[in-house]
């Protein structure tokens, strides 16, 4: 019997077990990841801001897969490919053989080189990273109104990148402090308690059309934003971020926002070409070229797009002319799905299609009752239709019955009762590391610094 | 202005601070914990064993606290207590000087210097160690279901302690292993897959009544749980847990259940007499002796019950004649309420009135559908009954009406839709540390080791 290896269960990942469950093949599915849940990355940024808890975007894969009793799940992290041998090599030494092989291993935070991002700034890709940026957060917010009254403590939260996690993070964040300061009675310093938005370009949400650009620009310095475009930084020290032009932006929390990039020693084993952001180049089936028996599908590969798309220079083949489309989670729905069609028709003995990607547009939300959602024609809601929208589809993709009742309960509950979110510091939170500004440097291509 | 502080925010703290917070007294109350959210620790043993997450046993301190405007939070561990000059010392350096103080700073797991236990066992105290001992007991099962089919991996999950919290850990655990073997399909050696349950005692449950610990024993039992009642615990090592007559019970996953004890660095400030486990020895109005404006309840108290009361011989003064109420839920919240009772009084110049324990009963969940309640009166409900009985009262008990509807739906949803709990490894979960196991040790006062 041959048999599928899956590597990664995020939306990728679990859209090709899903496609390989339905269909009544006779293959054996094997699903890996070092965690044993899914995580609604959309999400993220409500654990981040204390408006969702962990558990509310996380699902146990194995319950996902429960129902397909030919797909078995591996709980083990991949240290890399014997493409020769046809094996997935895991960390605790094991090998998983494969006929065929979906890697779905999505990607990481990428620091662009930036000196001190690695050491002093926070990610939001993964949900260790939410529960960490929160903590971080809320025990910044307990440090300052547990300061003596006559020492005013600043709270700063600096968001670098203005794509939709950047966005939406600010906008939750200022909220978060809004609660906080009317509602919980923190003693905060309103001067100094700010959120600065930064990014390296004129506007925020560059996936987006330019009204919808200005709209989220707008609403998010309605509501206390500080919305700082057009700059690049330099450096992220344990003080701030410092500018291009050498301006310091003194930071008690600096979330990090500007882009992903794909782990190298991961793709490492796939060899083949790397795209923009170390994405794995792929043919018009998603395969990898001469290895008609893998796929490389979502975050972790450069999906080629339809030629002509619209995309901005970062999504295009570094001295190519190739078109990739952006790292979203539709994308990674629809490669992850196609990947396992082509795995399909290969053991029908049927030639392999070429991916069409169906777009069906991109939203953002930047607070409560105000999101953006763009049409793939075009067509863009704003305010509040927007942000109903935001949340009917969200709840409609958030994989299982129980986690869309709590998720919708903890909304419905935070929406009428507002302050009543839970802002729960669970875990450790160690004290930042003391650190020295390091020398800047010069020549970043995401953010201009 | 006259200031209480409330140390913990515990049930018992929390109880006080309520009181005060009713009260339209001319008083400033803070409320000082570690931790940014009360625990609903009668269902950590939930959280554990994946049937909850963290979140929906915790509360946010500030939340509960919102609507009495003279109450104020300070988030802050304390290291001490300067009783001469009236001042709670926090580890940051601050002060908190009192007018009157109430320490509610509960206990920690007790290891009665049994070798090996700080090292190889689990606790389940605080909402950390939960989320500890879930993560460490999914991890072991994600092993064991990783391994390779010829080399079946044995997992026995060790708990000592035959109170309320090792019966209920034991029967969930039993029940979580069910869930992992026939729903989640992982690949476990039924024979080695084990829940086993120790006690030095000759009966499960020692406060209640023979035949409610008769029947609670039989019901552990027929659901796979070996209880092994009567041996005491010599060492536990990486290897299990060694009995007194020198028996090896190996074990993948030990849990400590087996009592707790007043934390040394935190008593030591309050001086005084010492009750069992450490406790601190209070005054029939619960003040310190020598102190009337503070006052010690809840875990940390040997809070003084009606003489004749039928307790076991944990609970008598050593060497003494007086008895102490045991470590529940009810004395914390009753002991707190009393002391921000006596605060008042002291307020208006109305002199201390000694505390009355009203006995409300004790219950414990032995899985679904199986609970013992037994009321003060000595009535005995079992079965289906008694876990009805167990799960309306801890619902109208958990703190905060959305937490109520969360563990509502998870509750119901796990009941009717049985196999969907939350079993998430949300966390790290290191290797346990590799250790030698040492020498023995004789003489320990709870297991009989």
């Amino acid at each position: 019997m041959d048999r599928v290896v899956i590597v990664g269960g995020g939306f990728a990942g679990l859209a090709a077990a899903r496609r390989l469950g339905d269909d009544p093949l006779e293959v054996e599915v094997v699903v890996v990841d070092q965690h044993n849940f899914h995580t609604f990355q959309p999400l993220l940024y409500q654990v981040a801001t204390a408006g969702l808890d962990p558990a509310d975007v996380a699902y146990p894969i194995r319950t996902v897969l429960r129902r397909a009793r030919h797909v078995r799940f591996v709980h083990g992290r991949v240290s890399g490919f014997d493409l020769s041998a046809r094996s997935v090599l895991l960390e605790d030494g094991l090998g998983l053989s494969y006929d065929y092989l979906i890697v779905a291993s999505g990607a990481t935070a990428a620091t662009f080189d930036v000196p001190g991002v690695a050491d002093h700034a926070l990610f939001l890709y993964t949900l260790d990273d939410a529960r960490w940026v929160r903590n971080q957060v809320l025990a910044a917010l307990e440090r300052a109104d547990a300061a003596a009254p006559d020492e005013t403590l600043s709270l700063v939260i600096v968001v670098v990148g203005g794509g939709p996690t950047g966005v939406e993070t600010a906008g939750a964040m200022a909220e978060l402090i809004d609660i906080a300061t009317r509602h919980d009675r923190l003693r905060l310093d309103p001067t100094g308690t700010r959120v600065v938005l930064l990014d390296a370009k004129e506007r925020v949400l560059p996936g987006f059309s330019a009204a919808a650009s200005a709209y989220a620009g707008r609403i998010l310095r309605a509501r206390g934003v500080e919305v700082r475009l057009g700059l690049g930084v330099e450096a992220v020290s344990a003080a701030g971020v410092t500018l291009t032009g050498g301006e310091l932006v003194t930071a008690s929390v600096v979330i990090w926002a500007a882009g992903v990039t794909v782990d190298g020693t991961v793709a490492a084993g796939l060899m083949g070409r790397r795209g923009p952001g170390g994405r794995v180049v792929v043919e018009r089936d998603l395969s990898l070229p001469d290895h008609p028996e893998v796929f490389v599908v979502g975050d972790a590969a450069a999906v080629p797009g339809p030629d002509g798309t619209a995309l901005d220079e970062g999504h295009l083949e570094p001295g190519g002319t190739r078109q990739f489309l952006p790292q979203l989670a539709q994308v990674a729905i629809q490669s992850g799905d196609h990947a396992a069609r082509q795995v399909v028709r290969r053991l029908e003995s049927r030639p392999p299609t070429s991916f069409a990607y169906r777009d069906k547009g991109v939203m953002a939300t930047i607070g409560r009752r105000s999101a953006v959602a763009q049409l793939a024609g075009g067509t863009v809601f704003c305010g509040t239709i927007g942000w109903i929208a935001w949340l009917a589809l969200h709840l409609v993709y958030l994989i299982g019955f129980r986690n869309r009742m709590v998720v919708l309960i903890n909304w419905a509950w935070h929406y009428f009762r507002w302050p009543s979110g839970p802002r729960l510091i669970i875990g450790d939170v160690p004290a930042r590391p003391p650190a020295e500004p390091r020398p800047g440097r010069i020549g970043c291509p995401e953010c201009g610094g």
